[in-house]
């Protein structure tokens, strides 16, 4: 069986963010047939159409990422009930130039969370209206919402959460199964 | 009568876009109770809350600037059915810290746009699901989303399209009232 | 101190319903300015515009008692990540004949519930989508979402949690100001 | 190769709507692979927990006739800014019990329209916002929202307008692959 290739995008730039421990804790818990690659978007530029005609390297950078994996997850904290500007910003450039977005094809996850009650449920909302027209598939189930994320993870950025761990790796298998599916 | 200042913030950071001609047409157009302030996001840093203890000038000036008016309206083009990367950071960034958002109070417009037919409407329904939590009142009537807007503007980036200008200035005579109203 | 007239729309048929609860708790709490008038949906028929020339006795009734109000809250559960069909439904009905929606000028609350910790917060988000092309200004703060509603109430339907008091007159009371703002 | 029974919802319960009209244009348009049985949602009563014990009769006919097929397209109008209450009614009955849609794991489209510009898109983001936790897979590509539909048909209902049948054609095309693909 081929190891599938999965580009993790973490929406937050906070060094020590949940969602990157998150999107950490979920690379060691993937099954042999996908490999993670955990990617923050520090130093990618904001979109400018001006600039399209020479793109920035970080752009290219950015985008021959997502074009060389197998697939994509957003992992995603909710800033203002939708997804943080960082990450639409990263969206953005990778979606261009027009109708030659780096996603597309790629089968897609969608993981939201937050500290506090809601599971950033808005920012995922978010997501499932932005993709459609420029990534591959995304998976619908199970639907992830992570919420009392404050107190999962240890001072190395362990999970220690017990009832967290089962649920990341509900999401993983299927998400694997999933890619499967999609490549087969 | 008093005169309102009111930040027009534009969405995009093209420099001949769209959006920041709408927003200069609008200016010409508001009558004289309204004094708009045009101002691109160029410049604005990402939101990363580690940096919150000692925030960037670039943030502490967008703030102050928000603050320091009597209402906002947010022109914005569609990326990718959603707001772009750019008009979601300064957002983030305007909000914070957590419960001082700067926007909070002020009387709110929303006018989305763009060259196609559907007028940014996704990225308006975007914004009135931001904006709530963390500005004032949000003006609802007349809605307006503003499409075909590619031949509006002549080379100099003067409105030339008169079917647009009646448009502009009902919106901008309602928000007018409605800043009005508020302050009463 | 004139006193307003207040619609609070149920979202849910259900007899016990959750929302149900909330909105009577709600006009309990309500301040001597509000008078609360608990509309639940039985009987209001499908909206087609077939009928509209000689539209039901159900809609002109529901239509009547929202243009005699001073001003509507909406309580909500939330099907499948938005409000439900019969609050939907209400909503259209009440919307029409075209420009002509029973609910315009009418200052409006929205509150979502769930027995689950999201708090509804989609349907939400859903109504203020819906809502602001065909109502008067929407309450934005403080916001609500009302989580873990399922141990609120006793077997008469009263408010027994204690945690939940607090955040239903906080919002009543602001809701009760803004009506007082809008109608001054 | 199989024939695939799809069944398209039609969103509007108007008897010479747009929408219907879309749906049996479809149905004709749709290569050998599909059979489109266009269903209308004329007798499906509101949804009301109260009543699952002993489900009435159409929801009972119209969850039977949505896991018998092999897909669903949902043909929508927009309704204030969302999908009319009549079609989210209908997707609310058939997404219980808990747990057990009928729709789960169907090959699902979405198609929004409108007479005006805006094509109903408002329609179906409500749509990719509610139906992921409940449906199969859904077709993201090619994105169809039909605006100017308001002169698409002559008397008989027959679609006579040239620049919108290679539209339906690729998208019924593009959704007989989907469904080709998903359930090799």
């Amino acid at each position: 069986m081929a190891t599938h290739n999965i580009v993790v995008i973490v929406g937050s730039l906070r060094k020590d963010s949940f969602t990157l421990k998150i999107a950490n804790a979920l690379a060691k818990l993937a099954p042999a047939s996908l490999k993670l690659d955990v990617a923050t978007l520090n130093g990618i530029s904001f979109f400018n159409q001006d600039l399209e005609a020479t793109p920035p390297a970080d752009w290219t950078a950015f985008r021959e990422k997502i074009q060389k994996s197998d697939g994509v997850i957003f992992v995603t904290p909710e800033y203002n009930r939708a997804i943080p500007g960082v990450l639409k910003n990263a969206i953005d450039v990778a979606s261009r130039p027009y109708g030659k977005s780096s996603f597309l094809g790629k089968p897609t996850g969608i993981i939201s969370n937050s500290p506090g009650p809601l599971g950033g449920v808005s920012a995922a909302k978010t997501l499932q209206n932005v993709l459609p027209g420029i990534t591959g598939p995304i998976l619908g189930q199970p639907e992830i919402y992570l919420n009392g994320i404050g107190d999962a993870f240890d001072d190395k950025g362990e999970l220690t959460k017990e009832s967290l761990k089962p649920v990341l790796k509900q999401y993983i298998d299927a998400y694997a199964a999933f890619v499967e599916r999609h490549h087969r």
